[in-house]
């Protein structure tokens, strides 16, 4: 399977508010570094850079002026004098009239995030933008490949870094910015994808690519994760949120319980694979988050090392063109291994 | 004037994130303390403690099961291991479904927050609920003053600590948690007032009181303060915020550009006054900022301690029983002086 990358993740680097104090995000440049150390040693295959690509295939599935304030933030907060990085001080709750963006980046900060732990820093906006390049790379290269022989069950894995299922049409939050996943789902859609679906296996839920395909009937999206009333975001991932509009029916949420072993995951996985393959699925994405293992310092599920491989192979017999996108994730020693682990056995190699 | 006080103000002491750290929130116990000694240096009047209020008066503006989380918020947090101040670390913003209050505490932080400038820390429910004893008691003692003989323009202080007017409905921000002025109005109205008018001096619009009150007539809330597109709290202020429902037109804001001098505010304040007395109001409460003074470090406004007397001789010219409630002011050496300056002018000794 081809590992699609960019070295251009190392200009982010966060911090969050955490216990208490600012300090270094979890989301760190280690993340990504880990996961390619590995993709290499496995001999998993063909590693490659990202591709440059338009900017368009972002407001794609992003508001415009929410691209815009990306890209240009970093710049509106040092005009004020300040050089740490930019975190929202305020944001629009419920209740808040929120009649339009404020003028004062101050104020674009929280307009444009759900949380404190989307720090812009000078070389975010450059590091994002590479992540998205390399979600879409990855896409094309999946569709570009010959069709072969077999199952149908062609993978590419994008090593995403920042992270991008947090990210909705036009807000940040939770180590996300642009959503790599929601845009490679899109591309494939403009590409003649009639029908797209975003399984997400990342223990947080997907709030940001529930948002963007929320009215949506071609973008299946299917997540299992800890569920909201006491996990990150809280605020979405119920199994109530199916859908509205156009798109009512298509989203799929699994909470689950705090300690969700291997055991307990695997007949929800079933049943949302078995939902994504009813939904005449041509291109299956994963937001593949493997902070679901037993020994992340932020999440609460008791996935262990082994049963990534059978997630793989499970994923697999679906039969679908399978684009891997990195979410999640953050003991660092493990997070190679466990994700690699999900790949080698979608590929049979577990 | 009567002043009443609470040292129980002394049991918070918060912290904010401001400048990429968390450090001791500007909204300091030095604050209360100073304009205290002010007002006894100044001989404007008897001083005297709060008298605890029944908790029917809160849950009359804010929703119980947000009171119930500021009371047992602290329990709650510690219980999970933690012993520093509480914060929230994401927020219920616009397009998250937030279908109901999460069951953990960190979510319940950001279902009740519109910021991370209102930290939880043990003594944080004591302080708060004195500083609404605070409001109940100075707004009772007014209330049952003889009435004299004049023009009718009687006033009463409350010393408020944590202030209040961020606060809304069912969340806290902006170092408030409970709504002081909101409380001692609806027990104005409680009490047989049939018009009651609150006007938010305050450099920062009084979102939290708007909201209270934003779908009834008989409470007309007037707000002067700095254009929310440009300053916090960003989201609400605007003034096409004229109220809802029943409320409609009882809600008027006025936000004014940075830089605003007394020049330039004296025309607004008059008329917010002449609405207000075109309202029937029988009883006026003021949301006391002085943090629209010229060297205010987190606010724009450009007035002199000398204009404070002035701005209390104007609000004594709507001649109606006035009960002033404190609320922002951040430059500790100058927020006695320029409170105090408020009231003597409003008693005609400036």
């Amino acid at each position: 399977m081809l590992t699609v990358h960019s070295p251009a993740h190392h200009l982010h680097h966060g911090v969050e508010l955490k216990d208490g104090t600012v300090k270094p995000s979890f989301e760190s440049p280690d993340r990504a570094d880990t996961v390619l150390a590995r993709v290499r040693a496995s001999g998993l295959g063909p590693v490659a850079e990202a591709i440059a690509q338009p900017r368009e295939a972002l407001t794609d599935v992003h508001a415009p002026r929410y691209v815009d304030f990306l890209e240009t933030a970093w710049a509106q907060w040092t005009a004020t004098g300040r050089q740490h990085d930019a975190l929202p001080l305020v944001w629009p709750v419920r209740g808040l009239p929120v009649t339009d963006e404020p003028q004062h980046i101050d104020g674009k900060l929280g307009f444009y995030a759900m949380d404190a732990g989307a720090p812009i820093g000078a070389g975010t906006w450059a590091a994002v933008r590479a992540s998205a390049d390399v979600a879409l790379t990855a896409l094309d290269a999946l569709l570009d490949a010959p069709a072969g022989t077999g199952t149908g069950a062609r993978g590419s894995f994008a090593l995403c870094r920042p992270p991008g299922h947090h990210a909705a049409r036009a807000y940040a939050g939770g180590y996300c910015y642009l959503n790599n996943a929601a845009i490679a789902a899109q591309r494939a859609v403009r590409r003649g994808a009639r029908r797209v679906a975003v399984l997400d296996v990342d223990f947080h839920h997907g709030n940001g690519t529930q948002d963007i395909f929320y009215e949506r009937a071609d973008v299946l999206f299917a997540s299992l994760h800890g569920d909201p009333a006491r996990c990150y975001p809280y605020f979405a991932g119920q199994a109530g949120e199916t859908g509205a509009g156009a798109g009512l029916g298509f989203n799929a949420n699994y909470p689950l319980p705090w300690g969700t072993d291997w055991a307990a995951y695997v007949p929800v996985l079933d049943e949302a694979l078995r939902r994504i393959r009813a939904h005449g699925t041509e291109l299956l994405v994963v937001s593949l988050g493997v902070d679901t293992f037993e020994g992340d310092p932020i999440s609460h599920f008791r996935l262990r090392s082994e049963d990534f491989l059978r997630l793989g192979e499970r994923i697999a017999a679906a039969g679908l063109p399978t684009l891997f996108v990195m979410e999640g994730g953050y003991m660092v020693d493990e997070i190679g291994l466990n994700a690699v682990n999900t790949l080698l056995g979608f590929e049979g190699r577990g």
